[in-house]
This record gives C-alpha cells, sequence and structure tokens, in this order.
C-alpha cells in the first residue's frame, strides 16, 4: 500500500458565539451578543428566500429528522430570542459551526478518516461579521477589529496542541494599515503561520492598487505569510428570488480581483516574495484572466503603467500566485498543464457541506484516477507543502497512516 | 469591384455643454454649467495621473502643436475657470467631443470615408453625468434624469435628418422603473429606434435580478428596443499611480455582469423578444462566462433557481443575445464559430481615439482578410441590419457607394 501525504488547502474553523465571548474585550460583549442575534436573523429571512419547502424536506433528510432549523424557517413562524440564538449552536442549523470546527478531537478524527494529514485553517462567521463577508455590511471600525482579533486569538489556541498540521490563516481588516501590520506581526508570532486572508472588499476604502497598501505587503513578504484570496464575498443581492443564483454566479468574480492590483501597483514587482493564493474559486478561470491581462498589456497605452514592471502579468502569476482550486472538478482539471502542476492545490473544504469531506475519496478518483503520480503527490500535498513550509518530517507519520492509497484512488472511474 | 455594406455597431455622438443647455429644462441649467465645471476639474486631475510628460509630447505630436491641454495639464499649473470650461470645447482636449460627434455634414462625411453606412448611436458624457459614467458619483436624482432626457432630445433631433442611418441608443436611469419606462417610450416615439443603454451600475439600488426592472424588460420587448451593456463604467478608483490600469484591465468585467441576473431572474424566459447587446467589450470572454453558468447550472444547489427556466444560459444566449465586438481583433475572432458568427458585430467606435477610424480598412484587413466572404458580410453589417432592424432597401445606394472593397480587404494580411 502507497500512501499519499494530502495536506488541503482550504478547511475551515470557527466556534460558536459564546467560545468568542471570552476573546472579546469585556466592553464589547454585550455589542457581541446583539451582533449575533441580527446575524441570525437575516440569515434566517435569507434561507426563507433560499430554501423552498421541497428544499427544507430535503434538509430534514440529511439531519435525519425535523430539527430546529426547519421548524423556524417556516413561512410565518416568528422565532423568539432564544431559538434565534439557538440556531447558531444547534447542530440541526446550517448557520451553527459543526462540532469539527470547535472541538480539536471530533476535527481530528474526522480529518484522519478524510485522509487529510495536514491542512490550512479559513474562517467561519467571526464576531461582528469579521471572516469572509467582512465589508459586507457596514459595521464600527472598533467592532470589526475586536471581532478580527477575538476569532485570531481563538484560532490560534485552537490550534496550539498540534500546530505543524495546522496551518492557521489569520483574519486581516483595512482600515488602518498600521494596525493592520501589527495585527499580521501578532498573530505570526501567536502562531498563525498560514497567512493572512484578504478581504474580498474594502468597504470604503480604496482597493488594491492603492499605495496605502504597500506596508501590508511588505509585511506579509516580510514574515513570509501569503495572501489569500477565498471566495464568500459578496455584494448585497437583497431577499428576492434571484438573489442565491446571482451569490453562486457571480461569488468567483469577486474573489479573482486581487491579481490585477498587485501586478500593476508594483506590489509583486517590490516584493518577490509575496505569495497570492486565491482559494476555492475555481481553477480554469485563471487562463481567461491571464489572456485578458496580458493582451491589455500589450496595448499601447500601457506603455506608460508598465515601464517599473520587470515581468509581464503571466510572469508574476509564474513566480508568486497560486490556486487553493479545493475539489478540483474533472473539466478543470483538464486545464493543468496549461495553468502549471504546480500552482495547484487540492482543498476538501471540511466540513462545509458543499466540500469533498466525509467522501473525498470518491471525489478524488472522479478527477485524479488517470493522472500520473507525480501530479497527484503534488497536487494533493506536495505543493501545499512547498508553499505553506509544512513540516514533512512532522507529518510523515500521519499521512503514512492515514493518506489515501494511491491504488485505490487510481482504480477509479476513468478521469479526463 | 464588391463592396460590403458596413454598419458599424459601435460608434459615439454627443453635443459641447452649451448645446444640451436648450434641451435642459430653464431651472437646472446654472447647475448643469456647475457640473461641466467639476467633471472639467475632475478630468483634468485624472489626465494628469494619466499622462506623464513624455505622454503629453506624444499628445501634442498627434494634435500637431501644443494646445490648451498640453498647457492646463502641465504640473502645478492652475486653470482659470475659463480654461476648465475650453478643455470641454476646444479641439486639442481629449475631453471635448470631436466635431463629428455634433456637426451632421462632418459626421456624414467621416463615416463614408471610413467606410460606414449605417451605425448604432451610443452616448459621450452628457449633462450630469448622464451616459457611460452614470452612478459613478452620487448625483440628485433630478439632474441625473434631466440630464439623461437632454440627451435623447438632443439625439433624436441630431439623427433626425437621415433616420435610417442612425440607430439611436436611448440613455434611461433605473431610480424609478415607472418613469423609466416611460422614457423608453418617449425615447421610441421621437425616433430613438437603436435600443436603451442599460446603466452599468444601478447605484444604490438593486442589480438586474431584482423583479422591480420587470417593467423596463416588458416595454423594451414590446417596443423592440434592445439592451445594452456598453463598456465604460467603473467605480472610482481614485488618482492613484495604477489607477488607470485598474480601468482598463477591469472595464469589461463590469459591462459582463448583466448576463447572469437576466438569465437567473427569468427575464430571457419571460421576454422572449428581449435583446441584450454586449458593446465594445471584446467577444472571447462569453465563451468563459458561459462555461461558468452552464457548470453552475448543473450544481444540484441550482436545480430551485432553474426549475421555472425552460432554457439553458446558453441557450438564453443563442436566442437573445448579441455581442456588438467592436473592433474585433484577429486573436478573438478566432474564436468566432465557438461564440456564433451570427453573434458577432463589427464597430469602429468612431470618432474615438481608441477605435479604427479612419483607419478601419486596415484595421478590417488584420482580422478578416482570410475570412469567407458570406462571414465577413455577416458580421461587418448583415448581424447589425437584422438585430436593430436596419432598412436595408434604404441603406443600399449608400453602402454600393462607399461600402469597404471585399477584395480590397481580402488582400489583406494573413489573417488567423
Amino acid at each position: 500500500m502507497s500512501r499519499v501525504m494530502m495536506i488541503s488547502a482550504d478547511c475551515h474553523a470557527g466556534a460558536p458565539p459564546a467560545t468568542y465571548a471570552e476573546y472579546l474585550p469585556r466592553k464589547y460583549r454585550e455589542d457581541a451578543d446583539r451582533w449575533w442575534m441580527l446575524y441570525a436573523r437575516e440569515s434566517l429571512t435569507r434561507a426563507g428566500t433560499f430554501f423552498d419547502q421541497e428544499a427544507v424536506a430535503a434538509f430534514n433528510d440529511q439531519v435525519g429528522e425535523a430539527g430546529l432549523f426547519t421548524r423556524v424557517v417556516a413561512p410565518g413562524y416568528e422565532p423568539s430570542d432564544d431559538e434565534l440564538m439557538a440556531l447558531l449552536t444547534d447542530d440541526s442549523s446550517p448557520f451553527a459551526p459543526r462540532r469539527g470546527e470547535f472541538d480539536p478531537e471530533v476535527r481530528r478524527r474526522e480529518l484522519e478518516g478524510d485522509g487529510v494529514a495536514g491542512e490550512v485553517v479559513f474562517p467561519q462567521m467571526a464576531p461582528f461579521g469579521a471572516g469572509l463577508q467582512q465589508y459586507r455590511s457596514r459595521i464600527a471600525p472598533e467592532h470589526n477589529l475586536a471581532g478580527i482579533r477575538a476569532y485570531n486569538r481563538w484560532l490560534a489556541d485552537f490550534t496550539s496542541s498540534e500546530r505543524a498540521r495546522h496551518a492557521g490563516v489569520a483574519l486581516i481588516n483595512v482600515d488602518d494599515i498600521e494596525v493592520t501590520v501589527q495585527e499580521v506581526r501578532a498573530a505570526r508570532e501567536s502562531g498563525l503561520w498560514g497567512g493572512v486572508l484578504l478581504p474580498t472588499s474594502t468597504g470604503d476604502h480604496p482597493y488594491y492598487h492603492h499605495p496605502r497598501y504597500e506596508p501590508l505587503w511588505a509585511v506579509c513578504e516580510e514574515l513570509e505569510m501569503p495572501l489569500h484570496s477565498h471566495s464568500g464575498w459578496s455584494p448585497d443581492y437583497g431577499d428576492c428570488p434571484g438573489a442565491s443564483a446571482m451569490y453562486i454566479s457571480e461569488v468567483d468574480m469577486w474573489a479573482h480581483r486581487p491579481f490585477a492590483p498587485l501586478v500593476w501597483s508594483g506590489a509583486f514587482e517590490r516584493h518577490p516574495g509575496l505569495k497570492l493564493i486565491f482559494t476555492e474559486t475555481g481553477c480554469s478561470w485563471v487562463l481567461e484572466k491571464l489572456r485578458v491581462l496580458e493582451f491589455k498589456a500589450d496595448l499601447d497605452i500601457f506603455a506608460h503603467f508598465t515601464k517599473n514592471l520587470s515581468l509581464r502579468p503571466r510572469e508574476y502569476f509564474e513566480r508568486q500566485c497560486y490556486i487553493g482550486a479545493s475539489f478540483m472538478y474533472p473539466h478543470e482539471g483538464v486545464d493543468r498543464h496549461r495553468i502549471g502542476v504546480d500552482k495547484l492545490m487540492y482543498g476538501t473544504d471540511y466540513p462545509h457541506i458543499e466540500g469533498t469531506w466525509p467522501n473525498t475519496m470518491a471525489e478524488l478518483r472522479k478527477t485524479f484516477a488517470t493522472y500520473d503520480e507525480d501530479e497527484i503527490r503534488a497536487i494533493l500535498g506536495g505543493n501545499a507543502a512547498a508553499v505553506y513550509g509544512f513540516d514533512l518530517a512532522a507529518l510523515a507519520p500521519i499521512g503514512d497512516a492515514i493518506g489515501p492509497d494511491l491504488s485505490e484512488l487510481r482504480s477509479g472511474a476513468t478521469g479526463l
């Protein structure tokens, strides 16, 4: 039996609201409770738009019985405050973190059962909307910062017992870049060595082509903290029927945006050690993105903008960017040689319902069955080890014990 | 000699500020003057970011001598109010409309000299920022509406002498959809038969998946007024060094957005006669857009959203969408069969500096020299005639006299 060292480049962790309270300054705790209540209510409104009765019945089948969520999502039902808060903790609720997101023993068991030896850890919803949805709604800057710090402190603690397995990704905001730089340093110091999550939206602040971000690029290069653009954010599409379809259709587009500003502002030029990783946004899109930027770069008018750049957009991508492709679908895998096999990292998106956990082997076989062994080893773990600097000696005993079996993986259905 | 009937699917017209004054209600004229002053000042600030001394020297070469523009754009120069306003009219200024944009005789001569018999007419900057940049800045709704109406009234007059040659595109806003519907009817009645320009940004209003737009889709279908998404709008990237590169890199992305909401909201389903045309945004992008939406449509979660749709995204595109590809570059032309030759319309972007006028024949030869005759005739005119309903009998004498010569066109450099 030959096992593959699997490092998931996309997993999530987050705590229930009460757990974060101790990581928040006392003066913000009541505000945080109010915010969570608001969040639960908004989530429920959205769920009412998203789920029709057929979908609710399907959800019941999935959780085994009708639970709190299916009761309160019924049309016209007016949940109490206790029921609303319970939505953020109850096992039957899609708005509550799963146990493995905050219980280290459950997490270890579930990751290992799925063949995952190491992981890159992204957030769930954190206090005051910190996390993937940051700047979707207006929030007081002091609340935003308190939420980010609470999550980072909690994650550092959560990943502390087996630091080598968990590359924790720190949250940042962009309200005051000096403060952001301090937070990056504090996060790195605390043991979050997976890098930082670049907010998809910069709110009312300029976007990432602006010189104000220069100290952020500098500190991320200095501390070897990769930047991540992870799909999840969108503008508010409202509660109308087409809103969810719009979200699903456009969510990747917002996450793809940071590449151009880091090229044109010279951030990649000045910081050749800076890494930018696109996570859970697919991979084939980058070919179209590069096609367009290469074409633009050749326009006469671009001579003004490119004269301080020693490389072309494609070359910056090759030098400094990676794709945490997460579940890499067969139809995207066919583009791997044009993208570069060394650019691609698999992620299970544990424990999200849209991810491959707990059926990762079955999903791996759909895409990778016919790939060369070295491609499989690179995409499933080797690339992530190189990009993030996982300690392979420390992970080897785990990978050798629980990693996906190569022959089982390659005995799968015919890939593309 | 065999000439091709050429209809440019992308031209522009607009008047100098003073000309619009008579089309504005008297009470808004002073406000409009103040707005134009503000616009000139902002344009100049942007130009200072955009043009370095080398670029200014190149501009001087182009206009023949150092004019008003190159004087006032010099670092540290403080232009007077008169100089600022002159920037909006002076021939040496890139912010002034060219003569052919508002002088029918000059326009006729220049279009015919370039081989163009018929045209679809899009706006220049109109009072209060109406036009391609609408909703980039906040503007009082009454000003916005007055600006739109002034432009539409002016354009109806401007195109009145030879209505069959000019498919004028009406401006609309989306502040009050009932008013918008009235404006579409008024514009059609006044002789603007080219359709309407869908604002790229909806400002603080919901985006185009929302049911509030239903009456707009209905009236455009009823009156056979195609919707247009024309590149030009972007969020404000500020005045920093990377801003212009960001604009050029992202401007198409914003214009590509309306396809998804018109699919998922059911607008295309309910209004099979509604047309959506993407203008001056290239053409190859649509293959990636369709690839992504077809993939999303197959996700299990999408079953909820697609159950009232009888067609797939690709099929709505095939039934109801077209691409005013404008100057179709050779590298995009290679995708014409995958996109559909019947979907593509050439545009010269007259009289914009980035367009092909007055060298359209030379540009045509780069792309079309090796194409089949029926492809050339379709893309250069036949498709536009069918999509917009140009009166080919009325245009025939003009096309026969001034259209590009087929053999000259096909004797060009080797195409792709």
